[in-house]
């Protein structure tokens, strides 16, 4: 199948272009109508066989879906909703068409989900297969969230328990044996993770919530960046790890809290809240997604960040999570 | 050096963000405020270490810059203007970091030259180098040119001649050994080939431009796909040869005119102009660049492209370029 065939292969697969998308695959660029009150936002992430995914850990329809809920979670991150996407796929010389079909099935499922168009892309030979898929987004100047923005005394926030992700790594790789539904929970949040879009919307259009940002690398890391941008510390006083991730921890010998610390590619949103306003935006949250909005802990203006333990004795938290340059 | 530090060494290296867009490198997303009147336009292309480009054939600095007019090409081809810019970069394990630096100097020159800016990108590790650039830009509703659109009786017409990028690989492989400033020539054309983007807005904002490509691939390629979606056949006439490319040709043996139908990366533009107006506009086009708007022959109502020799003879013109699957 030559380049042109395979680029038409590809974008049957992707759902048609919504109306605001004018033009989508088959020209130079990918045309759209940006929306007039609103401001454009854009997100890249490559995702490398070997190193971001393994294809013998799960399907290639997962692959696809799973490096595009990456970047929709980066918009998700910025309280954005998704308009459009370009996808940069490289193939090795040999590889079954099949698979980059069934990669792009995923693409477009996740796609549909979140109601974005596939409207441009790119394929070229690489050694190893490599998508780099880029996600144009739109939001409202008012519900735009950043980084930067955390206060002393705002509560630490995240939209969902951690470490399931890692704990699925870890049955993948074989270190732990989870048996039945904390089994199925741990490998599906691993391969089939789901930006968390709509509570993004939600909490980016609260004037309560002040920074925000997707875990994607561990909380201890993209904590620090978060207090980073805003010039803030932080004490960690409550670590959300759900019970897959506290049954592998046990089958390992260590601390739960290291799956949430270190742990990674899970998606939940980070936020920087209002102390005043957290209780009442907890409730509204559940109320809204039957779910909890879970305190972490509190920031402070003291640099650095610490977990504070029952007894009030504080430990500096190392920065343990993924770092794509060093964490090989 | 981490993820995060050389992400913040890349960042320091592209020029700081036009006021247009509001927020950079460093956050989930970059963000910038859409122009009113406008639509937006987004093209990705993703080059690889030994397939696109080889690091003993041209400087780090000169594969950014080639990275970025690339894209910047397509956005040119839309007749659109180029105004941000977000860039995944995969790094292999053990690589120079100087290499990286270099690289983004090269992207950060031509970014400058567009006035685009670099306000996103990705750090990841990867088996060879891996450079995926992703260009939004805009453009008038009136201006935006498509593949589709060529009328039969248009005229074909190029804005440079072709060839040199292809002399210039020949002379990087020692096909061929070209002297003095034909061979700078051909080099340069290879090694640092600069986007058509003012001709291209020109040529967008006439009304007698009816569709308009980029010639990445080489015009046996790009002409039958404008061809395709146009629904219309062409009558090759005359092909613009540079004058690297004859003296390349010479040496190897063969019909000059393969250098410009089965060329490719030299960045032209390839256009549909009215039959009529053709003359006009290469008047203007020759006063405002002081170079020739070429013609290369006619579209016709018949499918299929042929080149038609001085004998009136017409010969079927197969696709020779560059196809990014099968041309290893």
């Amino acid at each position: 199948m030559n380049e042109d065939a395979l680029i038409a292969a590809l974008a049957e697969i992707v759902a048609p272009a919504r109306s605001r998308v004018l033009l989508g695959i088959g020209d130079d660029a990918a045309v759209w109508q940006p929306s007039r009150s609103h401001r454009s936002v854009v997100t890249t992430d490559a995702l490398v066989e070997g190193v971001h995914f393994d294809p013998s850990w799960m399907s290639w329809r997962e692959i696809g879906a799973r490096a595009f809920e990456a970047n929709l979670s980066d918009i998700a991150a910025m309280g954005a909703r998704p308009v459009l996407a370009t996808i940069a796929l490289g193939v090795p010389a040999g590889a079954a068409t099949e698979s980059f079909l069934e990669l792009y099935r995923g693409i477009a499922a996740s796609a549909a989900r979140a109601d974005c168009t596939v409207a441009g892309g790119d394929v070229t030979r690489t050694p190893v297969v490599t998508l780099c898929v880029t996600v144009i987004g739109e939001v409202r100047a008012t519900s735009l969230k950043l980084r930067a923005g955390a206060k002393k005394g705002d509560a630490i926030v995240t939209t969902g328990k951690l470490g399931a992700s890692r704990a699925g790594l870890c049955v993948l790789r074989g270190d732990v044996a989870l048996e039945g539904e904390r089994r199925d929970w741990a490998l599906r949040a691993y391969r089939a993770p789901v930006a968390r879009l709509a509570e993004g919307r939600w909490l980016g259009a609260s004037t309560s919530v002040h920074a925000m940002m997707d875990i994607s690398d561990g909380l201890s890391t993209d904590l620090a960046r978060l207090c980073a941008r805003s010039g803030v510390g932080a004490v960690v006083e409550t670590l959300p790890v759900c019970h897959a991730a506290v049954d592998a921890a046990g089958a390992l010998g260590v601390d739960p809290g290291t799956f949430a610390l270190a742990g990674g590619e899970e998606y939940e949103l980070l936020a920087a809240v209002d102390g005043r306003a957290y209780k009442h935006l907890a409730a509204r949250f559940r109320a809204r997604f039957g779910r909890e909005l879970f305190r972490v802990g509190t920031f402070r203006a003291e640099d650095g960040i610490v977990l504070r333990g029952d007894d009030g004795l504080e430990t500096p938290v190392a920065r343990t999570g993924w770092d794509s340059l060093e964490s090989q």
